[in-house]
């Protein structure tokens, strides 16, 4: 089995499914810090800080460096860092992106003309909705964090920020930029902040819309665990299969 | 020129633009009921009561017959007891949807395998959204007031329950059946209940996409003025041309 430098992990589906940690995942994760290798926790959920995910995954026994950590908000406020400089931004979301706009040094304003960012908002408003909507008619860029129609949780199926995103753009006629997973933002920045060679980077998930195409897109090996939204079976039927498919990640222990 | 029984009339954009009235229509309307016609009130705005619409054209000097007036609201509470009588309906939307539900003996509760029906409802929160999302993904029928992506304020184009239905479309997958115009729902109600002969309908609007088309689909004339959505221009342009186009309904006295 190749090894790899950077190992990219998606976290729901993969490392937990909601509240339960799958455990063969993180067994998987202690034996490559045994190996001194820090894997890399890539997720299109964007509510969470961080130090929110951090102290999550210690919940499940896995001690998460913060720097390898990267949330859908991170790869949007470094995105609009680098292409939109200098400018204010009117959002809507939680902790998770508020923080990582502040944390790169982007001015958060109510309502702008420039750049609207948009991420999960479980305290959602008609106005908050109503405010987006006038600010990119007005020709704010339109910036999602990702396009997550639906989420799992212990009730079912619950709106995800792609729904919302839908509303803005079936409102406004505008199409958005997403940043999450299938896109490769992600998996680019953790490229370029620890120099990795593209050959040495694996993406792994169980979601294959999501995790194993931001992999393939982004020209690097994909590894596909049966654990979460996408069956093993559906992801060998697709044009593109990922590089490897398994039940679980003990198998290439 | 032709007269009709029956002019059912738009009121956004054909007899006020928000808090204006449209004095050509107001001056149309007394004419009409000079000649001892009443004419019928035919909206998309679920949000608001017949009883709110009519004390809204009274501040424009419109004496509406409250018989006269027909909501989206009132057609989706009329089609539901039709097609689903006897069931549990969970619902969004404001006092307009409620009252009419509860008016035509509707019971209403807060989650409802049977039905959802959604309107306009600008205390829109994410459980709402959240609790129609499962109700509808354990198989209650999606229906919507109606599908207008955005509609006028004095601040601009804002979200209007066609967004709000894509958000809830997308999340579930699920196709929601819209009541509303383009729909022929309202106009069908109106015939039934004061049974008119379809030659003796006209159906009179500023919207090419909503008003007119619901005219000719239900088979009726229509009457398009040019004071708001869809202008002259546009609309001597469309394959399927309203019956008359004019600037202000004056023109035909």
């Amino acid at each position: 089995m190749k090894t790899y430098k950077a190992y990219c992990i998606d976290l729901d589906g993969t490392v937990y499914r909601g509240k339960e940690p799958i455990l063969e995942t993180v067994q998987f994760i202690h034996h490559l810090q045994q190996h001194n290798i820090e894997p890399f926790f890539v997720t299109n959920n964007a509510s969470q800080t961080a130090d929110q995910v951090k102290a999550k995954l210690k919940g499940f026994g896995i001690e998460a460096k913060r720097s390898h950590i990267m949330t859908s908000a991170m790869a949007a406020a470094k995105y609009i860092v680098l292409h939109y400089p200098d400018v204010s931004v009117s959002m809507i979301g939680e902790s998770g992106l508020r923080e990582a706009l502040v944390e790169n040094g982007v001015k958060i304003v109510e309502s702008s003309t420039d750049v609207f960012v948009m991420g999960i908002d479980r305290d959602i408003t008609y106005e908050k909705l109503a405010q987006a909507c006038l600010d990119i008619r007005k020709g704010a860029v339109f910036i999602s964090t990702n396009s997550d129609r639906a989420f799992p949780s212990e009730r079912g199926l619950l709106p995800g920020n792609g729904a919302f995103t839908t509303l803005v753009q079936t409102s406004t006629g505008v199409d958005p930029i997403f940043i999450g997973k299938p896109g490769g933002q992600m998996l680019e920045i953790i490229q370029q902040e620890h120099q990795f060679a593209k050959e040495d980077m694996v993406m792994i998930g169980d979601n294959y819309d999501t995790d194993i195409l931001a992999g393939i897109w982004f020209g690097i090996d994909t590894i596909h665990v049966n654990s979460g939204v996408t069956s093993t079976e559906d992801v060998l039927s697709k044009p593109f299969p990922p590089t490897l498919t398994l039940d679980n990640l003990l198998e290439i222990l």
